[in-house]
């Protein structure tokens, strides 16, 4: 069976799916986008992707490609066609196609809305969660509206791949003031001597993650103590445990932060209560 | 006559130039480009763009999409299958295609090669040279490497936009310690009481503009003092003059900022006499 890919109004093979050169998502990354977990067929958190996916737009002043009763209907579409059980659905918007100058076009263009889907290795995403990761920190060398979920994502990538040949899963970004913003790809949070769970609290420094939003919601189920406030590389190394929060994954324990052990080196008893707790939570909301 | 570009070895129609999807620089804004001017069917500064262009993708490690002297060929076919006299070629490399992950791809991918160009208005420039532009001051948000030359442009088109929308012409972006760093497609440059051209040094805060390094050259031919130093929005406002330069209009005096007329109100005469002498150098160069 080939992919299936859903491009300004088609369904085309993901082999042939392509853009123009004037999509000002290619020229300017112009444009935004969302990652929903898919689960049982069921896509994670739906709402709170398209609430977050109108946010973006509107602090882009780019249009909505469609209504979003129809998105749904599409997003649902693309990945029968692609028949994921359990994986992501991925669906980018630019501000459409226009001759190259900076200035948003001055007539009315529509915009760019394309849709994939993927199956994710359930195996290898439950081994990282039973065996737990080792992050990095760097410098947070990106832009200071990192609340937009826009798609100049060039920072994230340099700073993955310096994580990964640092022979770590992520980085968490460290901001001028010495705090950790947040991962590359992921939210970052500790739990503290007093089993408190701590996260930076949303603003323009970090993008407010879905997961972190169900996850605090979860925490605060199951009685979990919350305080949103940074937190420092050196008190994350000190922490009981430390995990990571993103669509693909929900939580990945995180058990080394550059050359410290986390905790006893294993994955932390209120992280895996949480990931445990978030599973039922997270696929029917 | 239609348009035509060059896309992945090709030369196909502009309408129907494409490229993938899972181009990384459609979903992470993972690549450069370059801009050279072009007067009487000649590339203008050509050898220092290339130059440039190599550092760019040295510093994101992306290959070269072909030998410098066949990029030399394909830039200038471009531009004769589009007849421009006087305007600017474009091209761009991306890293090229691989399934949507943020490291960079494991295996050997070939990256993306999109060259076009376009005819400019000539006689609109003229007109800005002569009575000179507005321009307003703003947050510089971009991340902190502007050295490299990247398609990550959102922070710099949303700047453009707000600039066009308070009637200016460009906006001279200001770090975080209250200097102006540069424009959102431009380098800013003013000439203080003394009659001496000051513009900030080179290094992550701003582009090595080609048109600037040119200008240093040139004022260094004419005599002119040349000051490598960042200033405030308060010095430029009380300076004698003030431009701004990018390759495609070279230099264009700026006669306002905010609410300030420069000088006179009118453009310098050594911002002109910059702009005479540099139409010499440039196009031979």
């Amino acid at each position: 069976m080939s992919r299936i890919a859903y491009v300004n109004g088609r369904y085309v093979r993901h082999a042939d799916a392509g853009v123009h050169i004037d999509d000002r998502g290619y020229q300017f990354a112009d444009g935004v986008y969302e990652v929903c977990g898919i689960r049982g067929g069921k896509l994670m958190d739906e709402e709170l992707h398209l609430a977050r996916l109108q946010r973006s737009l509107a602090e882009l002043r780019i249009a909505s490609p469609m209504p979003l009763s129809a998105l749904r209907q599409v997003l649902r579409e693309v990945v029968r066609r692609n028949r994921v059980e359990n994986g992501l659905v991925y669906f980018q918007v630019t501000r459409g196609v226009a001759p190259r100058d900076h200035p948003f076009p001055a007539g009315p263009v529509k915009p760019s809305l394309v849709i994939t889907a993927k199956r994710l290795n359930m195996a290898r995403i439950q081994q990282s969660a039973e065996k737990g990761v080792a992050v990095v920190t760097m410098p947070d060398l990106r832009w200071a509206r990192r609340d937009i979920k826009s798609i100049a994502l060039l920072p994230n990538i340099l700073a993955k791949q310096a994580a990964r040949e640092a022979g770590a899963y992520e980085a968490w970004l460290v901001d001028a003031e010495g705090y950790v913003t947040e991962g590359s790809s992921t939210n970052a949070w500790i739990v503290d001597k007093f089993g408190r769970l701590v996260t930076r609290s949303t603003g323009p420094e970090i993008l407010s993650g879905i997961t972190r939003t169900v996850l605090l919601e979860t925490a605060k189920r199951e009685g979990i103590e919350i305080v949103e406030r940074p937190f420092t590389p050196d008190e994350a190394k000190s922490a009981r445990e430390a995990f990571i929060s993103a669509s693909s994954a929900v939580i990945i324990p995180v058990v080394r932060i550059d050359d410290t052990a986390i905790g006893n080196g294993a994955p932390g008893s209120i992280t895996l209560r949480l990931r445990e707790a978030y599973a039922k939570v997270g696929v029917l909301s």
